[in-house]
Order: C-alpha cells, then structure tokens, then sequence
C-alpha cells in the first residue's frame, strides 16, 4: 500500500489478517515494491484493476445494482418505504431529474450509471456487465492536479500512463491500466467521463453522510458530485432524457475513512 | 427546540417545512415555551415521549427489529450476505458472545433488546411491543452530569423529574415523564438500566462510523456502548446466556449530527 494511505484503510487490511508492505505513491513506485515481493517470496499477485478476472468480479456489483433498482423502482409507485431501502446498499439509485419540474422519471429501469473512476478496474466491469442493456455508463473523476487522467486519454486517444495527484479522492488517484482504458475509452461501452473539484466532492461527501446518512470515503462522493454539481452532465440529461428525467444509479465505493480524516477534511 | 440543538436536527426540520420555535434546553424551560405557544396559536400539542400513542408509535421499531433479526439469522446460517444486510437498517442485531470462546448463539430469534432512554417512550415503546416475546428489553443511558435519570429513579423507586446534563448525547438529556417511568420501572417490562460514561459513547460511536459505516448521531451509540463496554452489562449476559450467548438487538436512533459535531467531537 501506498505509504499515505488512510489509517483505516491500512489497519482495515491488517484487521483482516493481511501483511502489509509499503510503497511509494506512484503506480510505478508501487510496481516496483510488488516485483520486489514476489522475487522474494514468490507471492502470487493479485492485481488491482487491470486483469480480466478483476473486472468481471467488480462488474457483479452492475447485476446487483439492476436487482436493487427494480426493487426500488416496483416499490417507488408502491409505498414511500420502497424509494428508501436502496439507500442502505453501496449502490444508491436516484431520480435525476429535470429543472423545471419535479416529475420523477416514469420508467421502471436504470436508465445511467455513474461509477468513480481511479484504475478504472471497477469502471469497466460495469460498463462490461451492462453491454446490451440499454443503460448508459458514465465514468467520474477529480480533476485536482491531473486526476482526471481517463478523461484526458479519451480526448486525446491515448491513455496517460502517469498521474501524480493528492486529491481528496485517494482511491481515485491511479492512472488507467492498458486493458481498462481499452474498455474504458470505447464509446459503446462508456459514453463519457466527467470530472469535478475538490469543493465539489466534499459537498457530495457532505450530503450523503448528514443527509442520506450513509458513511463513504471521498472517492465514493465523486460519482454523486458529478450528479449535482456537474453542468455539463447535467445539461446532457435535461437534453438526452427530456422532461421525464433518468433514473440514475451511482456506485458509492468505498467506506475507508476516520472520524480524524473526515475532521482534517472539513476543518480546512 | 433547545436553543442548543445541533445545527443539523434545525435545519433538518426546518427542510420538512416546520417553524422552528426555541427555549431553554431543560423540559420546564421548553415545556413553558410550549404552553406560551399553544396559548398564541392554538396549537396542537404532540408530545415528545410522555404519551400512549407516542410510545406505541415508536414500539412499532420492535416489530420491525423482530422481522429483520429473523430474516439475518436465518441468512447467517446460509450466506455471509445475510448476516450484513442488517448493518443497513436503524435496527441493528449482533451476536454477543461469551468472552471465552467464539461461537455464536446458535438460538434464531433475538435474545435481548438495549434501547437509549431520553425521555422513554422509545423504550417504553420497545417494551410495551415485546411483552411476552421472551425478548429482554434493557434500557442504555449515558451517565455524565446526571443524565442516567431512569436508572437512579428505578433504583430509588421514585422518578427523577429534572435532570441538567450537557452529555454529547443530547438526544438523551431529558428526564423521563410519568407514563414512561411507569412502565421503565416495571422490571418484568424493562429488566434492567445501564450507563456509559462520555468517553464510551465516543468510541462506540466511531465503531459505528469507522467500521459498521453507519452514520449516527452520539445518543445512538448509547446502546452499542452498553453492549460493548459496560462491564456489569457484559457479566449479566455471560452470567445469564451461558456459552451460547445472546442475539442483542440494538436500537440505533438518530443520525442528526454534521461533519463539523463530528470534527468538534474527536478532535477534544
């Protein structure tokens, strides 16, 4: 693990019984330490986001968050009760809707996806899992100090392979991996990448702890952030979804943090 | 409200469309203010905790408790799946266990139910539903500056009508009212009352936060601290359930605090 990783994450690891041995921030600097290890001790490595299987395991979370929301969705029309229960679930799905009106869209489905982007191992096992659905799969990022390095190598048609960056969103701070971006970068697959300020992700953060009540990291704050603070996102669902809306799952991952983190991060 | 409310439970009413009327923060001070504005407005008056309807109203908790205890420990024999779903509800069911070995109660129903006590008539509430369950229902107050009223008025046989106490627990700084101490004191409905000092609330709260990821407010870590820390509570249960231990539900109400309370919290 990276040397400045989060207290609770380092000891969240240990707790489960883990070794843990550190490195440097970069995805470079953590590549090297790796190797080291398993010349070692012929540790057998189980990569983080760019491996087949890893994306197809994070994927599974897509199926689960379709099962959430028809549940929700069914209950929506129902009871009061049914819109509420999704909240509990690291997938929430929420009602996008237009400005002008305050109807809910009338569809009984996802209609989006919005998931973080740092790896992008996550990212693509949704877009994976959700090829000839019908919903739409849209990546987040922060933008402080290059963050959003997935967004860039989209534009430019190459993946960055380097990202130095401390934003707030430390789970987010990897560059892409070459089969990731592959996924990533292909348009039938995730039709776009938004990014959001630090300001922006504490806000997000913000509103999920003290209003939905659901404790999450910061790099989990940065889908709902694109959601309610991007205007480019939101301009494009005013005009894709028309004055019906898009229901809108956001995938809230992950919960690594300290009431000390959540106190240095506000007092700030 | 107490003029001393935390911010979040203001505006978090205020934002369901309520006029906010201040006092003093101890129950003469706001029942005066109370009967001032009932004079002015003609007003009608839903009490706090200190009414049948009230108290019958939050037992439905227990009902709700008793359904998703049954459905948890039904999955925790199945699936590791079932046994997590229930961290998401404001009911929340764990397996107590005898210090000296880790196997679990493998009865399928709740043992015990440890409710905070304010005012009571969420715990009158509780008990009142789980009269002939089998269930054991204890009550869980916080004990700085006085604040454990129920316990010393049960043990003195007569209720405490005032208490002034600053706990971080503001949800649970009044005394109780006569119905509710008529039914707390009733030991075959309430067994019994335990209390935890600051510093134990605190870090049953960070538990909840950190690890649980539940986001609460410090009254409702009251009763995760009795269950955790509470060295009489924890000799009773090993005492009482034998090797087997106990199903413990835990009643966990409310989430009203800011990332600011949080940060003011740990940082003292």
């Amino acid at each position: 693990m990276p040397e400045i990783s989060t207290t609770s994450k380092i000891e969240g690891t240990k707790a489960q019984g883990a070794k843990v041995v550190f490195s440097g921030s970069t995805s470079q600097e953590r590549e090297a330490v790796v190797a080291a290890e398993i010349a070692k001790t012929g540790a057998i490595l189980v990569p983080p986001y760019n491996h087949p299987d890893i994306i197809l395991g994070q994927g599974t979370l897509a199926l689960e968050m379709q099962e959430q929301a028809a549940e929700m969705l069914q209950g929506y029309r129902g009871s009061a009760e049914g819109g509420h229960r999704g909240g509990c679930s690291h997938a929430v799905a929420s009602a996008m809707q237009n400005g002008t009106t305050n109807e809910v869209s009338t569809s009984k489905h996802l209609d989006a996806v919005i998931g973080p982007c740092g790896g992008g191992g996550m990212l693509s096992g949704v877009a994976t899992a959700l090829i000839g659905t019908g919903i739409r799969v849209y990546g987040a990022e922060p933008s402080f100090q290059g963050a959003d390095d997935a967004k860039r190598g989209v534009a430019a048609g190459k993946r960055v392979e380097t990202v130095k960056t401390l934003t707030i969103a430390d789970g987010l701070r990897s560059p892409t991996g070459d089969i990731t971006f592959g996924i990533i970068s292909d348009k039938e697959k995730v039709k776009d990448i938004y990014s959001v300020t630090e300001d922006q992700i504490k806000a997000a953060m913000r509103l999920m702890l003290e209003r939905a009540k659901i404790f999450i990291e910061p790099s989990a704050a940065v889908g709902v952030a694109v959601a309610l603070y991007n205007e480019e996102f939101r301009t494009m669902v005013e005009k894709e979804a028309g004055p019906e809306g898009w229901n809108v799952g956001i995938v809230l991952t992950g919960g690594n943090t300290t009431v000390e983190a959540i106190a240095k991060l506000f007092s700030t």
